[in-house]
């Protein structure tokens, strides 16, 4: 941390903040200019100290030098992280695709739909047995009922299972049908749910809240490594910004930024970032393009008897279709598909 | 709902949607001008339906033409909903202060914070055991030891006490110690916890979400109301947006349009608001002529010793002048403080 | 200026970057930690040296400690800049209410409109005769013929006249006119209309551009500012956000904030700034309470009949009432109307 | 049009809004539910007419179901338009690459940077003569004398010219020296501007404003296309969001939407969409994966040197290196590059 100081700080004003530091264990290196003084911190980067030192009088502004992730960061861990997933794994050479319908609707349509996703070359299904809803008049998922039909469609195809969990206790339950659980946007900050995930050892989908900055994506992600668990995915699924034709702006430019600043592997959910299936196949163009370790899309067999999200979900022959264009994408930039 | 088709769409295009429609049990009112048909929908507004509609061939978009929440809005509840506090109340003519530290460090910092702000003229405390924070590294709390220390302070003092619950198990512990029980922003969309607090019969304060419309924050309203209690007070805290001078852009505005969409009473947070202690006194002003039912203010007996949120907090002597102040603009709106 | 050298920066890079700052007349303080180097820059804050600085190799980043206004900043023009506006003032004690119809649409309807406004206590009549419209196919104003009919309005009721110059060609026809010259939202960056307003020597309403930052809003005002027309009146009218019910949000903190990093003018409007005139009134108050040195408000004779911002104008009655309430407010912060 | 009426709207308030449409010289299509009158509008769409009816009593919304752009549209224009530069052309099959510094620095810099980027491929160079600047202190451009130098540019190099104009009355000057005439972001939705672009007959590359939906930018084509001029590029350069890490967010689903929407031919400019080099390649490969018709890239001869923008410019060897790998992404996508 660098603590600069106002024009016209006095001695004493210096004194004071330099005395607060060594009090909360901080080296200090002092730097008056003609004008002004700048106080360089040693020591570990906090917030609260930040915020005490910004209270302090004639105090301009703290800035921070190092960023506050470190188990996340590529700093100390220069190489990609790559997770297993079943027979194939995610962060590596090879490009990983989730598929499924939003919601778990009943087991004839989820089995129609595994057998198409997997059909068409996808290595993970993804379905929601517990959906956060905006209204609580809205179908809030089938849930437990929901995980048994996960079980069947895993035993019967042998694709990997990825679904959401929405609180710290029903983690235990959702690990022992899942092969990566995953945390939607609106969960992105429950801190408590990330704790316990952090105490598994089952990789995590993290999605990236709507409004969530990059650094406190890798920070959420801090939770889960801080709790022991490294195995964690980040997931671009599209922010909240002016534009009204989107859903949502899918961020593609997080993707290179993470793979600077981070370890991890990072997917893309161009379904959920766009909100329109006649956008999907670009975006997920795109995606791999920019570098994504994967993707994830909405398939359902019959997008207009979906039960939720049917706009942004592709058909099986749609799907079909997309895979093969992205297999020559990949290609291009050095990856398999 | 009204479903527009396609410029092109044909006879048949329509007839599935109007099936699809009977199916779903709404009754169809078709109008078919020269380019173009129209079909307005009878029955109860569902997301699910206006998806579902949206991707079906040739149908060009779906209007709501009603607004999705029913207990929170005002047309079935013309009059405001005035919530009792203790001997006060909100919603009514008096407004309400609610005061104190972001976070409780110890039962003397509480003691002393609580008796300035009793002594300045508010009637509720504000103070957090559970503290949802962005880092993992960071003081997250003194927990049920924090819960303790609040019931002293509500023994002694008499104040009304407000304070957050961050999961749905704790909601029923929280309880037994608050007055009134804080929803933060970030789990604005927490729905299990927000099914648990309709149970109970306690107010709830819910914030705002960092990046929630006001339609997605009536609606987590919608959730608590739809459980059975119908003591929610909305709490305006800021949105995200680009200008980074200020921590969040206090959306003022919001208060004028709840008080217009519903009946809830409706609060406003300056402090995180803003971010900046120099900006508070304008800010409550500011809430207070657009109509807010009440404020609830940062307020530390150290801010620089603060644990968190020192730069956005006002020192005792800074909050007794302003309420002062305050109390002048409240009578210019003809309310009473 | 700070710049702060990475990590693993080796002697020679920091050396490099000293040079360069020396070549570029800037002053070098060292100061080097156990990990890190950081350089403070002594000399005038310029964007592009910084730019280049960030280029170079082994640079984290370069951390500004000034802010770039001087001209629009406190620091160095400790008093309030007050700018008389015909025999009243804006700036000082006393508030000033700007009102009238979007466009000039004809003779009669601006007539009607300035006799209502001005008999409510109005003392600035606003009203576009160039009009910045989204649609070519939109009214774009009476543009000459309507800065004629404005000229009469001012002979005819003594109301001072304030209209929107749209590039810097019409500059001095406009100020012929007009006894403030606003500047629109659209056009806070037209650097060479700016320049062009820094050379006349009338007052400048600038109003905030949609996406602007406060600095660089107060960047603009720095062009005219600094082109030597010291009359510079801000006018905060909505950014654009996420939410969809409000025409814009209007971020009234902008208000106390700009106070306090500059001594000019702040004033208002709340009708572009919330799209509704149901909320026009609550903001108004709010604006007032917030600071502001005034308002700039929207009134139709007959709203329904406008030929644009219908929906966000009030008719003389409730102009009337609004300006009654409005005194009361301006009373509790200390200020006259 | 749609107008939606009231729940509890009475005859009378229907009869006096089909009076005004009749008035207006619209014809009406009237359908009456149980609850609620929703009128059908025959005729072209008009803001203005909208907002005359929204101001109307008793008229709940009104719902535009035509969208407002007709020359920029796909709808009556289904083929893609392909505009000729020099002997290549952008918006068929081949892609196109402008590249070049941010602005005119001297004639060695330009020329260096013009073989450069000649010679790794790039078939358009581009260069700033006139640059809009945020502050009145930053260089703003060699103005003539660099227009003098880009002549010589393309007389030497044979290489196409692309610079911006910044006002209606250089637009002749800038014509006759540049093959495509820019549009910076800032001036997106400066009328007067478009006009004049609207009379002349060389291509226009239209950058997208910084908080410009996809509709205003597509209106702001229609102003210039309305004139006459049908030769619009547009380009994406990145929207203001809340991310602080990126200077822009660069919006890649605009690609595919603008496709779906528009004929006209899309370019992205990942230099300012992001603001940092180290991010170019990877957007720029998701650009063409997306569906854009070329690229714009800052390429400095030595970034560290640059006057403006050397952080996100690449040098000559990167820029090179880049055009070898977008070669096959291209490919991948069926386009030749």
């Amino acid at each position: 941390m660098i603590v600069v100081m106002k024009h016209n700080a006095a001695e004493e004003d210096v004194a004071r903040v330099t005395d607060k530091l060594e009090q909360m264990g901080y080296g200090v290196h002092l730097s008056s200019g003609e004008n002004r003084t700048i106080i360089g911190v040693i020591g570990q980067r906090r917030e609260e100290a930040a915020q005490t030192l910004e209270a302090m009088p004639q105090v301009e502004q703290v800035v921070f030098i190092t960023r506050p992730f470190k188990l996340a960061g590529r700093e100390f861990h220069p190489d990609n992280t790559v997770i297993p997933i079943g027979e194939d794994s995610v962060g590596g050479h090879e490009l990983i695709v989730m598929a499924g319908p939003c919601a778990i609707e009943g087991e004839e349509q989820l089995m129609e739909a595994a057998s198409a996703v997997k059909e068409a070359g996808a290595q993970v299904f993804r379905a929601g047995a517990y959906k956060p809803r905006t209204s609580p008049y809205s179908f809030q998922g089938l849930e437990q009922e929901g995980l048994q039909i996960l079980e069947k469609v895993r035993s019967e195809t042998g694709l990997q299972i990825v679904t959401e969990v929405m609180d710290q206790f029903t983690v235990n339950e959702v690990a022992e049908c899942a092969d990566i659980i995953q945390v939607g946007a609106r969960n992105m900050q429950n801190y408590y749910l990330l704790r316990e995930l952090g105490k598994i050892r089952k990789p995590v989908l993290l999605k990236r809240g709507l409004s969530a900055t990059i650094e406190e994506w890798l920070m959420a992600a801090e939770y889960i490594l801080s709790g022991g668990n490294y195995q964690v995915i980040l997931c671009e699924r599209g922010i909240r910004t002016f534009e009204p034709y989107t859903r949502n702006t899918l961020d593609l430019s997080a993707v290179p930024l993470v793979k600077h600043l981070s370890h991890l592997p990072v997917i893309v959910d161009p379904s959920h970032g766009t909100g329109h299936a006649h956008l999907v196949p670009a975006m997920s163009k795109a995606a791999l393009a920019a570098g994504a370790d994967g993707l994830m899309i909405e398939v359902h067999p019959n997008p207009e008897e979906a039960l939720s999200d049917g706009p942004q979900s592709l058909d099986p022959g749609q799907f079909r279709e997309l895979i093969k264009e992205l297999k020559g994408v990949a290609l291009s930039v050095g990856r398999l598909m």
